[in-house]
C-alpha cells in the first residue's frame, strides 16, 4: 500500500482522485502496489464530496507526512504550485503534475531538486493532456536525434478555428459560444493569445532537443486576428489554418519554438485534428514521421495521464526524472523569423507592388474576395526577408504555410 | 560501456547495427553509458560491411560471453529465434526483439522466463514497427480500463488497399506492384490473408486486457477478395475499404480479436493512414480515444524501436518485463461473428429475397454496378444472424462497417 496526496481539488484533481478510485484494482495490479489517497489538499470544505474526508487546508500537513510517497499536483499557476512542489520534493516525495506552467517556466530546476533528492518529478499530462507523447519521446525515439516537432497544442484554439473552417463563424462568435460550452475561459488570454500552447512547446522542445527553453525566450502568436477571409483563401488552396507549436533544430546548438497560426494542407494528418483534440507530430532521423492524437484536455483524460505518473512512481520509486535535460546558452534559440517558409499573403496594395516586390508568387482565386484585394503563396523566403519585401505594402494578413 | 549483440544482420539487424552506430553519442547520453555492438551473429560472412569484423556464425559465442548484456534478436520467426532467445535469456542477458511472429507465438513463456532470470524481455518494435505504442498503452494509458484496440497493423496490405482505392488498380496488379517495389514478399501470404496483422493484434490483446490470446485462437481474413466494386460501394457511402486488427472486451472475463477488412469512414482519421503507414487506435475509460500513426515497418524506423529497447536494458538492467500478462482460460476469446456491428453486403440475388430476410437496410448507389446486383447496408447483427438471414442469398461480398 502506498499513500499518495492530490494538491488542488478542480477539473483534473478531482478527476485524478476519481480515476484512482474507480480502477483502484487494475492500478493495483499494474503498479505492483495498491494506491491510496491519503489527503487532498484544498482551500475550501468540501462537505458534498465522496472524498470529503480526505480534505486538508494545509501543505504541512501533506509534506510532513512520511507516509506519503506521491504527490499530484493539480493546482496550477507557477507560484503557489511552485512553492509546494519544492516543499514535498525536498521533503523526499515523488511528484507529479499537469501544470504546463509550472513545468515550462521551473520545470529544469525542479527536475534537478528531484535528482538530488532521488525522487521522481513526472509531467506526463502537461503536454497533450491526456495523449502519451513526453514518454514515447523519451523513451520509444530515445534512439533518434530529433529533428522538428510540430503539434495542435491547445484544444481551446482548435475547437475556435474548427468552427470557423466549418461553420463560417467569426472568431469573436466561436470564442463566445466556446466560452459557453465551457471550452474557454471567462478570460481567454492564455489559450487565443497563443501562451498555453507556447509552454507546451517550450517542454517538448527541452524534452527533444537537452537544453531549456524558457517561455521568455519564444514568440507567441495567437489566433485573434483570423478572419473568415483568411479562412476562404486558405480553403481555396486546398489548406486549414491551425494554430501550430513548432520547434526544430536550427544549427548544431541551437533550436527555434514558436507558436503561430499556419496554413496547412487538408491532406495532412494534423489538419484532420479537428475540435478539441490535439495532434503532435515528431521527426526523428531513425522513425520517420511519428504522430500522436488524443484529447488534450478535459478532466478525465489529463486525470489519465497523472494517474500513469503516479503508478509510474509506485512501480519504481527511484529517480527516473527526464534524462539529458541541461541548461541552455545565450543564443540557443534562434528567432522564428530567421527561419525559411513559404507564406500567404493578403493585401490591397497595388498588383504592381506585388510584383514589384516579388517574383514567382502563386495567386489564390478565393470567391467572395473584395475588388482590389489580393492572395498569394510566396516561394521560400525568413520572416526577416518576408518584412523587407513587404516594407511598402499594405498587408492585410500572413501566414506561414506549414511544408 | 555496455556490450550489445545483435541477431540476424536483414533489415532490421542491420538498421540497428547503423543506428546505434550513427547515434551512438546522443544514445550513450540517454542511456548513462556507451552501447557497442560486441558480435553480429549472422550465417554468412559480410566482408562488404562495415560491420564484418563483429560478424560471427555461433550462438554460442554470443551466449556465453558475459561481457554481452543485452541482446536484440532481429532472425525473425519463431523456431530459430525462439530458441535463441530462449538461450540468452537462460545466459542472463536481457532480449529485445522485433519479431511479431515470435512475440505472438513465445512471448508470454518467454517474459515469464526473463522475469525468473531478473533480466528484460521487450518488443516495442513487434508491433507498429516505429510507432511508440506498446510503452505508451503499458506505462501512459496504465490507469485505463482498456475497452479496445483497433489499428491499421500491415504497411503492405495498407499499401495495396491505397493503391486499389486512389488508382482504381485490382487486387492483383496492386500486389504485383508492391511486389517489384519491395514493399510485399514473393511470397505475400502472411502479409494479404491477414496473418502478420493478427500476430499484432494478438499482441495488443494481451498488453491491452492483460491475458494470453494465442494466434490459433483468433480468425484472420485477409484482402485478396476485395474487388473495385468493393470499393466503389464503400466510396458511394463516403468510406473506404481498410484491413484492421480489432481486438475489444466482450464481457468480464472473455475478449475478441480478429483481423478483417472493415469499411471505415472517410472522416475518422484512421481512413486516411494511407500507404505503408500503420494506425492504431487505443480507447480507454479515463483517457477516451489516443491514436498513434507512423511508419509500421521499414529498416530505419523498425531499428529505432530496436535500439529504444536496448536503451531501456541498459538504463535499467532490472527486470521491468510487461507486467499484468496472464495466462487465458478456454473461452477467454470470443469468435467475432458473436459481435454486433452494421455489415455492408453486395448481391445479386433478387430484390424480393433481400426484402424478405431485411428490414431497413440501406441502399448504395454505386456508379457502374451492373443490373441485379445490389449493395445496401444492415443495422446491427451478429455475423451469425448475418448468415442465417443470408442462407438463400447469393452473397458477392460482406464488410463489417467500423462505428
Amino acid at each position: 500500500m502506498v499513500k499518495a496526496a492530490i494538491l488542488g481539488f478542480g477539473v483534473v484533481g478531482g478527476g485524478t482522485a476519481e480515476v484512482l478510485t474507480k480502477n483502484r484494482d487494475l492500478i493495483a495490479r499494474r503498479a505492483g502496489s495498491e494506491i491510496e489517497i491519503k489527503y487532498i489538499l484544498c482551500r475550501r470544505a468540501r462537505p458534498e464530496s465522496p472524498f470529503a474526508h480526505l480534505i486538508t487546508h494545509d501543505i504541512e500537513t501533506v509534506a510532513s507526512d512520511p507516509e506519503v510517497k506521491v504527490v499530484a499536483e493539480c493546482i496550477g499557476g507557477a507560484t503557489l504550485a511552485y512553492e509546494y512542489v519544492r516543499r514535498c520534493l525536498e521533503a523526499g516525495k515523488s511528484v507529479v503534475t499537469s501544470n504546463k506552467e509550472l513545468v515550462a517556466e521551473k520545470g529544469f530546476e525542479l527536475t534537478q531538486l528531484a535528482r538530488k533528492m532521488g525522487v521522481n518529478f513526472l509531467f506526463e499530462a502537461s503536454v497533450g493532456g491526456g495523449i502519451p507523447i513526453l514518454r514515447p519521446i523519451c523513451q520509444c525515439l530515445a534512439a533518434n536525434e530529433i529533428s522538428s516537432v510540430c503539434g495542435i497544442l491547445n484544444g481551446t484554439t482548435n475547437y475556435i478555428l474548427t468552427e470557423m473552417v466549418q461553420m463560417g463563424k467569426s472568431f469573436e462568435l466561436a470564442l463566445r459560444e466556446a466560452q459557453q460550452k465551457g471550452y474557454a475561459e471567462a478570460d481567454p488570454t492564455a489559450d487565443v493569445e497563443g501562451i498555453d500552447a507556447g509552454r507546451k512547446i517550450c517542454i517538448l522542445a527541452d524534452l527533444c532537443f537537452g537544453k531549456n527553453v524558457p517561455p521568455s525566450a519564444i514568440t507567441t502568436e495567437g489566433i485573434t486576428r483570423i478572419t473568415p477571409a483568411d479562412i476562404e483563401c486558405a480553403r481555396a488552396l486546398g489548406y486549414k489554418i491551425k494554430l501550430l507549436g513548432r520547434a526544430m533544430r536550427t544549427g548544431p546548438n541551437s533550436v527555434t519554438a514558436f507558436v503561430a497560426p499556419h496554413l496547412i494542407s487538408r491532406a495532412a494528418p494534423l489538419a484532420n485534428v479537428d475540435g478539441v483534440m490535439n495532434g503532435i507530430s515528431v521527426r526523428g532521423d531513425a522513425v520517420g514521421e511519428a504522430m500522436f492524437f488524443g484529447p488534450g484536455a478535459g478532466s478525465l483524460p489529463t486525470a489519465s495521464a497523472v494517474a500513469a505518473d503516479i503508478i509510474d512512481c509506485v512501480r519504481d520509486p527511484r529517480t527516473r526524472t527526464y534524462a539529458g535535460w541541461w541548461p541552455s546558452e545565450p543564443g540557443y534559440v534562434t528567432h522564428p523569423d530567421k527561419i525559411s517558409c513559404r507564406w500567404m499573403l493578403r493585401t490591397d496594395s497595388p498588383l504592381a507592388e506585388i510584383a514589384a516586390a516579388f517574383t514567382g508568387v502563386r495567386f489564390i482565386n478565393a470567391p467572395h474576395a473584395p475588388a482590389g484585394e489580393y492572395a498569394f503563396v510566396t516561394g521560400y523566403m525568413s520572416g526577416e526577408e518576408l518584412k523587407a519585401k513587404t516594407a511598402g505594402m499594405n498587408v492585410l494578413a500572413k501566414y506561414r504555410v506549414l511544408d
